[in-house]
């Protein structure tokens, strides 16, 4: 996994709308309706992180899901976490 | 839990549509995009059973789940049961 | 995936003692403690099959999972087969 | 829920080795195996929390789960976080 240039996050960055822009990461908070709403999603998105072995960082309380994605091995962000921060928002049923 | 009465039960389904009344229980199958649609579902379904400590009769094949849903105590269909299904059918996005 | 010949599906049964043989198929009916541990068991092999781009066809009532094993695209069993077999075994904490 | 007093909360931290005290708050790092084990005891411990109605604050990152327990309602800790902890703790299959 190659580290992405600037202009390729800025470019990234566009098609994630509710994702903000870190140092070497991407961070998002997402609310459910409640705590179900919440871990089913994040059910959903342990398996697609499973698949492509790529695991989100992560916090939840209730209905609420904080998400930091990075790739240490890259030191920066890499496609891989543009690509589950895209699945997470696809998963998203209240987007 | 009491049982239904044939009258109660009719009235219960005339709310859910997609279920099909078997002998003593309902049935549905429920069909996702994929498995993770299928299971992230299965989870949230999963955390409202155990909280209701009721639970379903479930086969899952990739992006199929078939439901049953019974009260063995009640030897047939309780309100526990319309409940359940009820809530099934609010966590399922592509309906 | 190519299917196992009769002698190979021997072979790998001698590692499942849990397991039983049917028509192009392997079958076990796992028992836990409660739905929690069901639950959280079947989570650890649907995080798993979808790794492997495998999946089980399986059947949860409360606290027991019958799991059937085969391959469709091969018609019968594979390797596949037997390293989800042994992978769902090695998750299991009762075992 | 009522605030259990210093006391109290000494005493039941004899029960739980692995957590530490912090303010108004019960801490406990979990190490797994890997993402699936981490995230199947997630599972399980979201199932016991649903039913409970008392949820962690929990970080996860790969194969490690931090989990914060407290009480909002009671501004601190409550029996429900004892009782929480200690089944996390028998959830865990690798302590």
């Amino acid at each position: 996994m190659k580290k992405l240039t600037e202009a390729q996050i800025a470019e990234h960055m566009k098609a994630l709308p509710g994702w903000e822009l870190g140092t070497d990461r991407i961070l998002r908070k997402y609310r459910f309706k409640d705590f179900v709403e919440a871990f089913a999603w994040m059910t959903g998105v342990a398996l697609i992180a499973e698949r492509m072995n790529h695991h989100p960082e992560w916090r939840n309380v209730w209905a609420t899901v904080e998400v930091e994605l990075t790739t240490h091995d890259a030191g920066g962000l890499t496609e891989a976490d543009m690509k589950l921060a895209a699945k997470m928002d696809e998963l998203n049923r209240l987007d």
